[in-house]
C-alpha cells in the first residue's frame, strides 16, 4: 500500500518555512502517482530544549517521564507537516506511537522497535491519506511512550518502510553519502550507490550520515534506503542509493574514508597464555558495555606469556581500566594511550585484493603517520593513529586508494 | 480510591520553580494521608505559542491537527510535574488521554467529556503512585486526541473527580472568589463557601476565577470544589469552598457582583404580535449558536405589535443582525447599540427580598448610571448599562448589597 517512507530530519522541519519546502518534496513524490508516508523528527534544537526542561527537575536521559516530554517533539512536528500537506491540498493525518501502533521493548531513551501494527496506517493509505508518523518513539508492553535514542527517527523510518514492504528515503542536510568527510577532503565525492554492508562499516567507522543502527536495520530487513538532501528543488535530488549488493552494478573496490577521532589503547604486557585469558578479559569489558575494538595479541618477551592490546572509545577509558583491576589475565605490566584516532577504508573490494595493507602501510608512512595498530575484514581495513594525524590521513588514503579522481557514479 | 483531584493552571506550571512549588502543595497533601490525584495545564504562554506555530502552516483553533499540537503542551507539564513529584521521593506517572482513556466528543477545539475509564488510574493509585494527568484533551471514537477549549484542564479535573468520587481543587493564581473584581473594588472579600448554583452564576456573568463550563459540570456532577492559591506555603491555603447548598451553614442574601464587558443590544421596533414571532427570532440565533441573553418584550406604539429587545455579546453582534435580517418578525425598525455592559448581583437569598431590584435601582441611579434593560433569574439580577460604567456600578452594588464590609467568612 506505500511505496516510499520519506524521512525528514529535524533541519528539514526546523521552522515553517523549512517544513513547507519538506511538503513540497512530498507533494512532487505523490504527484508521481506513488503512495507515500512520512516520518519525522523533532524541529531542529526541540529535543535539547525538551531535555534541558526534564532536567531541571531531575528528569535525565533514561527516564521515563523524559521520554513523554521528548516525545512531544516528533508529535508537534508531525501535525505540523500534516498542516502543510493539507495547505497543498494533499489528505495528511498525524500519527502518534500509540495511534500507529509502534511497539517497543528497551530501557527508556533507548528502546529497540519489535513490533507495527500496520493496519491502521494501511487504512488511511488507501484512503488516499498521506499517513505522518512522529519518529523516534514507541509505547512499551505495559503502555508507556518510550524514546529510541539519538537517530531513532531514522529507526523509525526504516522500521515502518521494512513493514510496509517500501523504500527508505532519507531527507537531510547533506546531499547524500560522500566518499569521506568533505570538511577534511574537498575532493571528496557524492557516492550514487553503496552496498547494505559497506553503509553499515561507514557509519559503525565514524561517518554520520546515518547511524548504525539504522544502518544494520536496514540491512537485516533488507530494506532499500536513499540519502538525499532536503534542501534541494522538488525533483532535483539525486542522492546515495543504500541497497542490496546483487542490484549494484558497477563494482567499486573502495567506497569511502571514514573516520574516529578520541580513541584510546589499553595494552596488557605479559599476559598468561592461558587460552582463557582473552575470554576473561573480553568478557568482563562485555559485562559493563563496554564496546572494544581492535584487538591484537602476540607473544610476549617471556616464556608462557602474550600482550594483548585492544582500543576503545576514550571515554570509556576509565571505566575500562577499572575493569581490567580484576580481569588482567595476570599481566606484568597494563598501559594505556589517548590522544588516538582511527581511519578506516571500506569497500566491497577490499578482500579480493592482496595489496590492500600495503597501500594502506605506504600511503600513510609517505606523509609520516605512525600506524599503531591494524584490523581488517572482509570489507574493511582500519589504521589506530595520532589523534592529530587524522586530517592527512584522511587525504592520503582518499588519494591511495583512487577516489580523488573518481566520477561520482555508481 | 482518591480523595482529592489537585488542578494547576498554567501560571502554576509556569516554570521549573512553580512546578517545584506545586508540587511541595501536593506532596503536603499526600502527607496528610489523602489520596491525591493532580490535572495540569500546559505551562503559561506554551497554548498561545503552540497555536501560533500551527496558524503559521494555516491550522487554527478547531482543526484536527491543532489539537495534536495543543495536547503537547499538557503532555510536557503532566511529566515535568510527574518529575517534580518523584523529586520530592513519591511515586507519580503521567497520564496522557490515551492512556488514562478520557474520552471526548465533539468538534476538534471545543470537545466534550463523554467518559473516562478509571481502571488504568485506580489501579495506579492502589500501588501507591499519584497520577498526574494532562488536562484540556480527550481521544475520540476514531481514536483521534481532541481540546476542550478554554478553560478545559478545569473540565478535566471536576470530570476525573466526578468519576473518581473525589473532591477537586483547583489552584490557581488568586487565593479564591471574591465578592467582586479585587482590581475595581480594592473592598471585595474572599468568599469562604458558595453554592454550585452561585458559583456558576458568578462564572456565566463574568467571574473569571472558573469557567463556565466547569461550574455547571460540578454542579451537575455534584463535585464539591475549591478554588485556592498555588502560590500560599503548603498548608496555608484557606480559598473558596464551592459546594452543595445544604452544607453551607450561613446563607447570605448575596455573594457576589459581575461584570461583563462588549455587550450589544438588538431592540425590534412594532415586531409583529403573534405568539410564533419570539419562537421564530429566538430559534433562528440558535440555530447559528449566538447566546441571546437579556430578553424584553413589551406593547408597542401601533396596535397589534410589540418591540423585542435582547442583548449578544458585542463579538456576535454583526452575525445576529445578519439572522435578522429574515428572522424580523415584520418589525418596523431594527436598531442596534453597542458599548454596553452587563452588572449582576449573585445570591442564593435574592428570591426572598422584595427589594432587590429596588436596591440597584437606587444604587446605581444614584451614581447616575443608565439601566436600559433589567433581568433577574432565581438568584441573580442584572443590570445592561453602558460599558464605561461598569466600575462605578460594581463598586456601587457592592456596597448597596452590603458585601464592603461583611467579615469574609461564610
Amino acid at each position: 500500500m506505500v511505496d516510499i517512507v520519506m524521512k525528514f530530519g529535524g533541519t528539514s522541519v526546523a521552522d515553517a518555512a523549512r517544513i513547507r519546502a519538506s511538503a513540497a518534496l512530498v507533494a512532487a513524490e505523490a504527484a508521481t502517482g506513488a503512495a507515500v508516508a512520512v516520518v519525522v523528527s523533532a524541529m531542529a534544537g526541540e529535543t535539547d530544549r525538551l531535555i534541558a526542561l526534564a532536567e531541571q527537575l531531575g528528569g535525565g536521559l533514561g527516564e521515563d517521564e523524559s521520554d513523554v516530554i521528548l516525545s512531544s517533539g516528533e508529535q508537534v512536528s508531525s501535525a505540523l507537516m500534516a498542516l502543510a500537506l493539507k495547505e497543498k491540498g494533499l489528505k495528511a493525518q498525524s500519527f502518534q506511537a500509540w495511534q500507529s501502533a509502534i511497539w517497543v521493548d528497551g530501557a527508556p531513551g533507548s528502546a529497540r522497535i519489535s513490533g507495527f501494527d500496520t493496519a491502521a496506517v494501511e487504512a488511511a493509505a488507501k484512503a488516499g491519506v498521506i499517513p505522518v508518523f512522529a519518529g523516534f518513539q514507541g509505547i512499551d508492553a505495559a503502555g508507556r511512550v518510550r524514546t529510541l535514542g539519538r537517530g531513532g527517527t531514522d529507526l523509525s523510518a526504516v522500521a515502518i518502510a521494512a513493514a510496509l514492504g517500501a523504500r527508505c528515503d532519507i531527507y537531510t542536510d547533506v546531499d547524500g553519502v560522500y566518499t569521506t568527510d568533505p570538511r577534511i577532503e574537498p575532493k571528496a565525492q557524492r557516492i550514487d550507490a553503496i552496498s547494505h554492508d559497506e553503509m553499515l562499516e561507514l557509519a559503525a567507522q565514524g561517518a554520520k550520515v546515518l547511524q548504525t543502527r539504522s544502518a544494520e536495520m536496514a540491512k537485516a530487513s533488507n530494506v532499500p534506503l536513499r540519502v538525499l538532501s532536503s534542501f534541494a528543488e522538488p525533483g532535483t535530488a539525486i542522492g546515495t542509493r543504500v541497497e542490496d549488493e546483487s542490484r549494484i552494478a558497477e563494482r567499486r573496490i573502495v567506497s569511502g574514508v571514514a573516520y574516529t577521532r578520541d580513541q584510546a589503547r589499553i595494552v596488557l604486557l605479559g599476559a598468561s597464555d592461558r587460552p582463557a585469558v582473552a575470554a576473561e578479559i573480553f568478557g568482563a569489558l562485555a559485562d559493563v558495555d563496554i564496546g572494544v575494538d581492535m584487538i591484537v595479541q602476540g607473544r610476549a618477551r617471556d616464556a608462557g606469556t602474550v600482550n594483548i592490546e585492544f582500543s576503545v572509545d576514550r571515554r570509556e577509558l576509565d571505566r575500562a581500566m577499572s575493569v581490567m583491576e580484576t580481569a588482567h589475565g595476570d599481566a606484568r605490566e597494563i598501559i594505556h594511550e589517548t590522544d588516538l584516532a582511527k581511519v578506516s577504508v571500506v569497500g566491497l573490494g577490499l578482500n579480493r585484493r592482496a595489496d590492500v595493507a600495503r597501500i594502506l602501510f605506504r600511503a600513510l608512512g609517505a606523509k609520516g603517520i605512525d600506524v599503531k595498530v591494524i584490523a581488517t575484514s572482509e570489507i574493511r581495513i582500519s589504521a589506530l593513529i595520532a589523534n592529530d594525524a587524522v586530517e592527512n590521513a584522511v587525504r592520503a588514503l582518499h588519494s591511495a586508494y583512487g577516489l580523488d579522481d573518481r566520477a561520482g557514479g555508481g
